[in-house]
């Protein structure tokens, strides 16, 4: 298998999707901000829409706007092999978060047909829709109704911080239909394999270029919502305070020492806790916040070890409640599995990279991805390439020109591979 | 000097000045956000005007907005005797706070007009701007800048939350000129008594229903911006991290405990402080806090122990700095003197009280009021009426019709003796 991937036009489009964006860059890097069904978003889909069919696939949407992009092979009938990321970004992130997945399987599969290549089983791109929770709060959205782990009735009640469901914003962006036909298939795909920066600062230490992950931890979602007291910073004396935001913060720091504690007691880094947002209520500087609203982030690839530390919070809440007279309300937004990497198809990625003389790291992906959910209804793997100091979801996120095409040069070989495998290959 | 508050125009207006606002009442009491220079705020202006008007007093407005209802005395060269307070009003905030002492003072004026009664020294009244510090941070902006504390250039470069400074939003609002032209000469109240709900729980617990100021604690305004490191909340291992969030929790815990240390050091309850606000950057679920801005607000009668509790909070701010290896910025917002009434209007108004057989309580106000600024250039002292529960800032901020109507009697009165009093009366 020869192919060519085209590198100036990889970057160059790298850079066109990462100007879909209302914000300016800045003084450490492009900053992108591309919330799920903005005009931003809307715009990179069209664009992205385009491009595809101007390499000549098809291009199928569905009622939550995951985008499918198939290049179909000689065998049709057999199930496709997958690959795809996604284009949303949350405040203030960087340019190749998720879009390397998606601009990378994009040229991985258009390297093959220029260099002649014919797949036996269709490859197909997904253009998955809000991996990130920034507008309804939980994330992976599209592979979660793909996959069946999310009620289609909980997603269409989902509210966005104006208050509006999910099912007015994705009719209002032009997907209509019952979300119950999202749902794929058991058998829909042979292999997936998904593309990624590390967002880890383990690649680049070792000096290695390609990450095989083996294992995806197990992320949750949690709001907390902390009732006191409020009234007049001056007037409402000490002694009588029931002061919502003091509460928190001794929440805040519970929730990091017990993720601590777990390292500690493992004697690794698996376990990760994080307050993301704090809203406070009123949130005027003379008034004693009466009411706070914290979202909790807590991920491992144990998901006993997981709910150890969740139930070790809960029973500070308990304490807090009686020691400062608060309401303490605790709301799951997700609680999902931990997953694992197709032996299958780790062994090809393997067998490729050894092929093209690159060495690799078996790893654990500590942020989640669609991958995670793809996984309940196909054998899947990810590829991992480096970023600058592990940073990600931040302006100064980067990954090399260099290692952008390395790992689109191996998912294409492991596509290439996948997709020659005849019916019957486990 | 006999005359009659008339208890339902009273009632009835401070029922008409409440429905100045954005926002649907709350399911604990009537909810009022009047921001000022917003639609509400200047539409609650022009409706104050015309009932001055209507009532026959003159009306003039200076370049910050606050307005003066002058009803002229028969020696208007003397200086006058001043009343009022503020009809701004923090988000979700209640109907009585400032918006008693301002209907009140022009009740209390039409009810001695009414009565036949003919001032020596002029009456006004005075709505002033901004008392509360939503908008710009600060909060008696009228006043302070009526006193001169608050110089010029550093006031009309304030900036609110959209960037605009207090000089393009006074502008827009129809508010010119130079800020220079608001400050009063020193000699011009003889006397200022404002009138105001208590927003604390003393009148009530003892039963009592007129409280006489003696001190107004001095208040202080910080703003501290704590700035760690980012990224993504699965990748960024704990042991990596610099969370902005979690080292502002022990910030906001720091502030509590050494406002609690200094109570329990005086075996009082003179110091307060609080954090009101807490601003999370980037604010996602799954991104690691890179930057926290706290707002925090400490009082005390005593200046030298407020500064002692900020002494202490900053040396836990250098713990800190080592501990997270965060950086930490104060900024300063405000920080002011405590003022005491003057003892001749304490004695008008207990004689005023003794003689409407009204029992009494000298008390020090924790929260801070216009009068802390006005007492810079007059003699100045404070009435307050009981609120329930000693709520304020909240929906379910309440005074009775009863208590508002008996402080407007004492009011009228106060300054009915105070505008008699000839000129050379200390």
């Amino acid at each position: 298998m020869q192919f060519q991937v085209n590198e100036e036009r990889l970057i160059g489009e790298l850079k066109t999707l990462a100007g879909f964006t209302g914000i300016e860059p800045s003084a450490i890097g492009i900053a992108v901000t591309r919330v799920v069904f903005t005009e931003d978003d809307l715009r990179a889909r069209a664009w992205l829409k385009e491009l595809a069919e101007a390499a000549g696939f098809g291009v199928r949407e569905d009622a939550v706007g995951n985008t499918f992009i198939r290049w179909v092979g000689a065998k049709p009938e057999l199930s496709a092999v997958g690959t795809g990321s996604h284009v949303d970004a949350i405040p203030h992130a960087g340019m190749y978060d998720g879009t390397v997945g998606v601009l990378g399987g994009l040229e991985a599969m258009r390297a093959l047909k220029e260099s002649g290549f014919k797949p036996l089983r269709s490859i197909e791109l997904l253009l998955l829709t809000s991996e990130e929770p920034t507008r309804f709060g939980i994330g992976c959205l599209g592979s979660r109704l793909i996959s069946g782990v999310l009620d289609v009735k909980r997603a269409d009640a989902l509210v966005d911080a104006s208050g509006s469901t999910l099912a007015e914003v994705r009719e209002a962006a032009g997907f209509r239909g019952s979300l119950i036909d999202v749902r794929l298939p058991a058998d829909f795909y042979h292999a997936w394999v998904e593309l990624h920066i590390e967002q880890g600062p383990l690649l680049e230490r070792e000096g290695l270029t390609i990450g095989i992950v083996t294992d995806i931890a197990a992320p949750a979602g949690y709001r907390f919502t902390i009732s006191g007291f409020g009234g007049h910073a001056g007037a409402l004396l000490m002694p009588d305070r029931r002061d919502a935001l003091c509460a928190a913060a001794e929440l805040i720091l519970s929730i990091e020492r017990h993720a601590l504690a777990a390292n500690a007691a493992s004697g690794g880094v698996d376990t990760v806790a994080t307050v993301g947002t704090c809203e406070v209520y009123p949130g005027a500087v003379n008034g004693v916040p009466s009411r706070v609203t914290l979202q909790v982030d807590v991920r491992d690839t144990d998901p006993v070890r997981r709910e150890d530390v969740m139930r070790a919070v809960r029973a500070d809440c308990d304490a807090l409640r009686l020691k400062r007279g608060v309401e303490i309300e605790e709301t799951m937004v997700n609680a999902d599995d931990p997953t694992q990497s197709s032996p299958h198809i780790i062994r090809v990625i393997e067998e490729v990279c050894e092929e093209l003389e690159i060495a690799t790291k078996k790893m654990v992906s500590r942020a989640y991805h669609d991958s995670l959910f793809i996984a309940q209804l196909a054998p899947v793997a990810m590829i991992f390439i480096p970023c600058r100091n592990g940073v990600s979801h931040r302006p100064d996120e980067y990954a090399s020109d260099a290692d952008i095409v390395r790992g689109t040069k191996v998912l294409a070989a492991t596509l290439g591979r996948l997709a020659s495998e005849p019916e019957g290959t486990a």
